[in-house]
């Protein structure tokens, strides 16, 4: 981490922490306004097209039988990550912080902390939106899983490696753990745009033809449903580089979704949303057209069952999918009655993705926004 | 893949074709013989220490009602990887393999395939065993988890890439999908030993803290369950370099699990587990005795429940936790009645487990085998 990115987390901390002595100085009821984190104060922004966190924000206080113990637990959290970034220690995990800052308080037999998902990791929720920065940027770290090549050339702040992503073998570049601008700082980039694909197997099909090679493109997969890390490096790549992002998924509901978690995020993490969203994004496929269009087998269709059907309807009732070219898709795929994954087009040829279906969708623009 | 190893899994597949013609020409029932993969025919063999698969063989015939369909299978699935292979296309995966070849029969409403798991892969199985090659030899590639640092320097001979994981930044190097000796060339590694750690977050730490330079050993992690080619890449380390190999997992039956994969493989994946073996290998902890001896607090403790209770029980049964120490340890956990995870050291201090927890355990070899 850079020096002033952890002077900046402190200070901001810091702020905190000295807003709250000062009402305990003036005998006030000591007290916190946290911007509320519930469903109802997320909403989509038609503008920007992204998932937004409103303006709505709670008081908690600590003299308030209900609220005392997550005040508690929020002031824990805080300190905790502030005395770390002092220090200067390594980044560590949510589920290595809940350990450090468990444990019992005085003589009684209440714990500070007895679980990590409804306790601490509300608590570092809390902290980040109070003072509007990624747990990434407080020191904390979550298991990456994607891969990325291509032509990117960046600098690893923590380590000093320079790492090429097109010098990196068939395994790709592994996305790191943390890729806000204090840990990677791109320095070379020419490729033309950004190829994300849902699936490791498509993704080592395409790296080993040389896809990002031949199309001058950066090619990444976060391997089905995308890592924080994975998702902040894809917003950071098409906002800094002002390149297209096109995503390839299979024919199905989940393939829809997880190419709107690129594009627009989630909202029931708004917050982290409004950070790694790509609102530029395009869905370039499979699409339900593309079945008939690109002559795939009727033996590698699958036909879409209970649960397909429901997700399909929970989908088209997001907002991020009430254009009018969605709603034509998903009653398209409702009415076909299949499915079909994208590995189903290397039934056509093991080269039809990359020589094919690729360059032609995206050379005529046959994508869904 | 290198033009040798292409032609010897060509000959070997011809061969398997050429004795098959041989009997259909002589007016023979075409049969093949197949080693067995069922769980009778898999056995931990005490000496070697590890899993293997024994020698019964099914003869599996085309002229028979129950056997027809399934010999169809397995000569598609051969044929079909012999002509990949001349065609020298790039590896695809089972899924991909499993798309290539359904098809529908003649006039008939008779599929080829119609289920990947329960058809398609126990015949690409069938040919592994058969002309003893691993799939990834046959060019069929699964998905890769891990990621590795330390001084280790690779070649890919599919893109010509030096991998030095001294340089792979905080990410480390990602594992690729394929790790056999005709894709990954080991060119230089002047390791002591390799850690396997069994989750990233600690991984993270250690990486962070720069634990393979100050002990000169190679960091790896499979994140979890590992992946075919973090086991791969393990076993193929471990007998090159010859050069302990020491795991550090949670103290739960899980961690003892995992640790036991990587150890002796598992025994409803014999053949590959013969071949991703590292016997060799010593847990290093969390062991139940660990926890007085670290004085880890009590409040991080996690109380043992059914499903723990029932896990070790099973263990216990395994041959290859038989030994005297391994029984000692599984019965210390079940009267002790709680697991710990390797995350709560961090409680004790951030550098706990690279400066203090780990150098200890190794110096005194204080680990169980």
């Amino acid at each position: 981490m850079t020096n002033s990115k952890r002077q900046e987390i402190i200070e901001k901390l810091e702020k905190l922490g000295k807003d709250l002595k000062k009402k305990i100085d003036n005998l006030e009821n000591p007290s916190l306004k946290i911007p509320l984190r519930t469903l109802s104060n997320a909403y989509f922004d038609e503008n920007d097209r992204l998932i937004k966190l409103g303006d709505k924000k709670q008081t908690r206080t600590f003299f308030n039988v209900g609220q005392a113990k997550k005040f508690m637990q929020t002031i824990l959290v805080g300190a905790q990550i502030k005395k770390l970034l002092e220090q200067k220690k390594p980044a560590i995990s949510t589920r290595q912080l809940y350990y450090i800052l468990k444990h019992t308080i005085g003589d009684s037999k209440e714990n500070t902390f007895d679980d990590q998902s409804t306790e601490s990791d509300p608590a570092i929720e809390d902290i980040e939106v109070s003072i509007n920065a990624l747990r990434e940027e407080l020191g904390l770290e979550a298991t990456p899983s994607g891969v990325i090549s291509g032509p990117l050339i960046y600098q690893d702040i923590k380590t000093g490696d320079v790492i090429d992503c097109t010098k990196m073998g068939s395994a790709g570049a592994a996305i790191p753990p943390n890729v806000e601008d204090h840990v990677i700082k791109f320095k070379e980039c020419t490729a033309d745009y950004i190829l994300v694909v849902e699936k490791f197997a498509i993704w080592n099909l395409l790296n080993q033809a040389r896809y990002w090679k031949k199309n001058n493109c950066i090619l990444m997969t976060g391997k089905g449903q995308a890592a924080r890390s994975d998702r902040r490096l894809l917003a950071r790549l098409s906002r800094e580089l002002k390149i297209p992002v096109y995503v390839f998924c299979d024919n199905d509901a989940y393939g829809y979704y997880i190419y709107s978690v690129y594009k627009q995020g989630s909202i029931n993490l708004a917050f982290f949303s409004e950070k790694s969203a790509c609102p530029n994004a395009k869905f370039i496929g499979l699409k339900t057209r593309d079945i008939k269009k690109y002559d795939i087998a009727k033996t590698n269709w699958i036909k879409l069952e209970g649960h397909d059907l429901r997700r399909l309807k929970e989908i088209s009732k997001y907002e991020w999918f009430k254009s009018k070219e969605w709603q034509k898709e998903l009653k398209e795929m409702k009415d076909f009655g299949y499915k079909v994954e994208a590995d189903a087009l290397v039934s056509k040829s093991v080269e039809f993705v990359a020589d094919t279906y690729l360059p032609e969708v995206i050379k005529n623009k046959d994508w869904l926004d």
